[in-house]
């Protein structure tokens, strides 16, 4: 299934895609994607209903997060080797965890704003793993059957803010606007290997980040096992699961975000974002 | 006012303290505690309510944590000079700022649990803030404006997960049961000044941690005004607000936390924690 919450910022309905890729209007059915109402046991319960016999909805305009809300929004750091080396890090031996302010969420083609005093905005796509149910101490052979669906994220950090305000990341991650999520919540069996899907970013048309999943250094399996030593994972945490080579940090010079730049981004199988960049009031 | 949650792990009901201390059931009149409903104008609505005209509850039992949930769950580093002078550090130029899980919200007399293969597992009494209102780009003039109230938080902490796995600290703070929270949100207007209480904690009867909240680097307002910089802050957001010297990874030898050990936490006016820690399963 893909699920999606369409209409304008706060007043988002649940919808999902019918055979056609037509969105179908689930209010009826759901009162919103968030937390328990994307455990794995509320998906199969939507699974069970025929998005024909759902009202249709001719212009779903704007389409939001894929989640009203998320109990975290965790994400893992260098964890593409080329990528890793491209910001002048070693590749790290374990997973490094980091979060978003959970306000970061936004809209795949909202506007993304430029924080005041902001000089490295920076871009990054990621495959993005939305949790279906509680995983303390899980194996990672049993891992992925606690995930509820796959995601496009963009993780839009800025640079300074990151890495030279005090030394956790959090610092550079969290503006509003910075986690653009979405168009879809493609549930996890639509997603045969998480592992082998391309993805990639552009920069006003030209293609700066692509790669493929293959190339993390943890796998989605081996994040949520390793994760689940230090934390117990809800209904509904996303995992933003580390971008590919490509970002602007790395380039030579560093190239960082402009008002009226423009960053698409796909994953394959799960849709295509769209931002234009504007600056702060 | 005193605003807590009572009963059953999972079946809390939210509740306020009457003028003989006594626990009056709000559920006829709140559903929970949780963002929005801890919003000003939420508290507002509950300021008209004579407690005296709600149900009294006799036998309350377990108290849970003062927030069924939290959209974030921040805390600031190293934020008392003596303590970040006893774990080696400089004292910060700027907040540090990290998150915990928000599943690692407790109640503020359930068991803490040690994780699996936790080595160094260690306390922190701090003042808790809790935000009452979205708030970006606020000045520290107008940032406790913005505050919905106050309550004890014990910044539950694993040193090794925190600081030899990787870098960030979300790891070693977030384990559940690592985050008790309560026994009461105290509203804003009953805390004349947040700099100027004093906050304790004993370990099996001995005071190890005592000092006051003038001690802070960075006070409540400045840490408010500052993080909304970088994010926007939003209602029923806490922000445990840094600990004071006294923790187990600075005494010589360090001593952590082991099954059976009994945790005593007080902040003056909001109240008292104790914990008693147990092994994981």
């Amino acid at each position: 299934m893909k699920l999606l919450r369409f209409g304008p910022q706060g007043q988002e309905k649940p919808g999902i895609l019918d055979s056609d890729g037509q969105v179908r209007d689930l209010s009826g059915k759901v009162a919103d994607f968030v937390g328990s109402s994307v455990s794995l046991e509320a998906l199969d319960a939507i699974r069970g209903i025929d998005p024909e016999s759902l009202p249709l909805v001719e212009n779903p305009g704007r389409v939001g997060a894929c989640l009203a809300s998320v109990p975290n929004f965790f994400c893992i750091g260098l964890n593409y080797a080329k990528h890793a080396a491209e910001t002048g890090a070693e590749p790290p031996k374990e997973p490094i965890i980091f979060s978003k302010a959970s306000s970061a969420l936004c809209g795949p083609n909202d506007a993304v704003i430029i924080p005041r005093n902001s000089v490295k905005s920076d871009w990054e796509v990621e495959l993005g793993v939305v949790i279906g149910r509680e995983t303390l101490y899980v194996s990672e052979a049993d891992a992925l059957s606690h995930v509820a669906g796959y995601c496009v994220i963009n993780d839009v950090s800025e640079r300074e803010f990151q890495a030279e305000r005090g030394g956790q990341w959090i610092k550079g991650k969290s503006a509003p606007t910075f986690g653009p999520t979405g168009p879809w919540l493609v549930t996890a069996d639509e997603v045969a290997d998480p592992q082998k899907l391309d993805l990639s970013l552009s920069l006003n048309g030209e293609t700066v980040q692509d790669s493929n999943t293959d190339d993390m250094i943890f796998g989605v399996a081996e994040i949520i096992a390793y994760m689940s030593n230090f934390m117990k994972l809800m209904p509904g945490d996303i995992i933003a699961t580390g971008t590919p080579s490509g970002v602007g940090l790395g380039m030579k010079p560093p190239r960082f975000l402009k008002p009226g730049d423009v960053m698409e981004l796909t994953v394959e199988g799960l849709g295509t974002q769209r931002q234009e960049t504007v600056a702060a009031d």
